[in-house]
């Protein structure tokens, strides 16, 4: 049998146990030109908030009744004359919260998974490293020697910027939650500095690390975070608007960076991103960082969980801070 | 004698008339290499509000006690062995609110008033215009086609930019306060529309006008309507922030823009800009702006007022909206 997660109602604020619910059904047959994937592990992000929002995003939202968004990687147990792909094949792309899928294979990549274990293609191989990567890149345009800001240091997304940052000749300064998840990324992940935002003043933290101000804030986070990082920039800084976890489950609107006319006073710049625009660079980037993970220039680590089951007390770590690097969700 | 006015007090909020004082000294006499300067016109900014803050910003704040900071123009009335200047020249520059100052000349430019009233030179041929011309073509990147929507349009800054897209092929939208203004703004500057955002609901009008959405905001008031215009953007638009006049009074926090995740959903940039950075430049922009003006393809105005004691009763129409075009203090 087929278990499947589908969304039941719209959470106001954040979700409870009733926004999804758990049905079965059979495991699907391929029709003419399909495959049948059994997923093995499904990514857990952030951004799933927000596709469970009616308002027009960068994605349409998911649809009550439907399963879950989400990205996976699993395996073809079925094939009924794929052009493309046969039993066994490895694929990853966007199968959502379910056990298995039928899919004619759009959107789904096939990987090998002789070098790489299943998981890092969800992880630093797959959304959140290709997020880092072009987000710190092309957006945040580093160049050597300037000091850069990442906040959700210790997570899927800013582990890698900081990283990646690192590898290019910046000075990195993390903010993360906790002294053990600022040591993690100072010790394990290289970062210069790491502010740990729950026990320490973050103005204060961001003065003493960048003391000439930042050139780079990379932020995954908005609210008060945000708005500290704004009244250090720099000239020509740039900002990168990747996510804004703190906001996601506000019942009421969103808190706007009050300190946004730094932008005119340190003529700086403060752009969007979403990952999809670089779908047709995703290889390059897939074999740069891949080169630098057995350089051991490069560290991540996925933080795995089992069970569909218990797909909602996982999904809530993404909010309360308990996990470390990409949260995963292990289904078979 | 000489009348100056200088800044008494720091004001939280609105100025009052005792913020500044007016004061009587001699009229001065130039040191060996200077010349001194009787002023007819004085420049009335809304970053004159920024000016008096304590804060850091892109400019040193105005010290207690120091002549209010301005743009002016003037004539040279005496000269000790300058080496550019003479006496009868007339030179624009920062000679700040007082009847005559003495100057090495660093800052101050000479300029022809042969074709060009004296007015114009800190209008459309000073700050406000190379704002506009800078910020709209850097800092917005308009290209043929695109949307532009502009707020403050019947001021000195905004009148400029939507005329300026206009001539490079752009529909361009304005936002002014009352009837007369828009009517103004569509009717003698060409804009394709005007919201009255005094009258009208600000939101339906940028719906209404731009139904596809905004390519690019040139902001010079922040606040609601800064947020109305981020909810519209189109895919990988520019949000020129050139200034945030509707904050400028606030004795509370400025209010961030809460829409400000349109940029990641919409690719989008906001970006800072100050026209100092563009000083070399200005002759190139002055001598385009002034071929625009002689074609008749854009229009400039002037709204003056007379009088060194009517200083703070004139600064004023600048935040009540009284007034059209660039606010000018005729002081001789």
């Amino acid at each position: 049998m087929n278990k499947q997660l589908i969304l039941k109602k719209r959470p106001v604020g954040a979700p409870s146990a009733d926004t999804w619910q758990l049905i079965t059904n059979e495991i699907p047959e391929p029709q003419e030109g399909e495959v049948v994937v059994q997923t093995h592990y499904i990514s857990l992000d952030p951004a799933m908030r927000g596709w469970m929002n009616e308002t027009k995003s960068y994605i349409p939202p998911v649809a009550i009744d439907d399963v879950m968004r989400a990205g996976t990687i699993g395996k073809v147990i079925k094939a009924n004359n794929h052009p493309k792909f046969k039993i066994g094949d490895v694929l990853t792309g966007w199968g959502g919260v379910q056990q298995y899928f039928a899919t004619d294979g759009k959107g789904h990549f096939k990987v090998d998974t002789s070098m790489v274990p299943m998981p890092k293609y969800i992880g630093a191989l797959g959304m959140p490293g290709m997020t880092a990567y072009f987000g710190i890149l092309e957006v945040g345009k580093i160049k050597e020697g300037d000091r850069v800001l990442v906040s959700g240091a210790a997570g899927a997304v800013g582990s890698v910027v900081g990283q990646i940052a690192k590898i290019k000749g910046c000075s990195v300064v993390g903010i993360a939650g906790g002294a053990e998840k600022c040591k993690y990324v100072v010790e394990e992940l290289g970062f210069d500095a790491c502010i740990d935002y729950k026990n320490e003043n973050i103005h204060a933290g961001i003065k003493q690390h960048c003391p000439k101000g930042i050139d780079v804030y990379f932020d995954n986070v908005g609210g008060e975070i945000l708005d500290a990082a704004l009244a250090r920039l720099r000239m020509h800084a740039r900002v990168v608007i990747c996510g804004a976890i703190s906001q996601y489950n506000n019942k009421e609107a969103i808190v706007g960076p009050k300190n946004y006319l730094s932008l005119l006073v340190n003529r700086a710049t403060m752009q969007g991103m979403v990952v999809l625009d670089y779908a047709d660079r995703y290889k390059e980037a897939g074999m740069q960082m891949g080169m630098w993970m057995m350089q051991g220039k490069l560290k991540t680590e996925e933080d795995i969980y089992e069970g569909i089951e218990n797909f909602y007390e996982t999904y809530q770590r993404l909010f309360n801070g308990d996990k470390r690097g990409k949260l995963v969700l292990k289904v078979i």
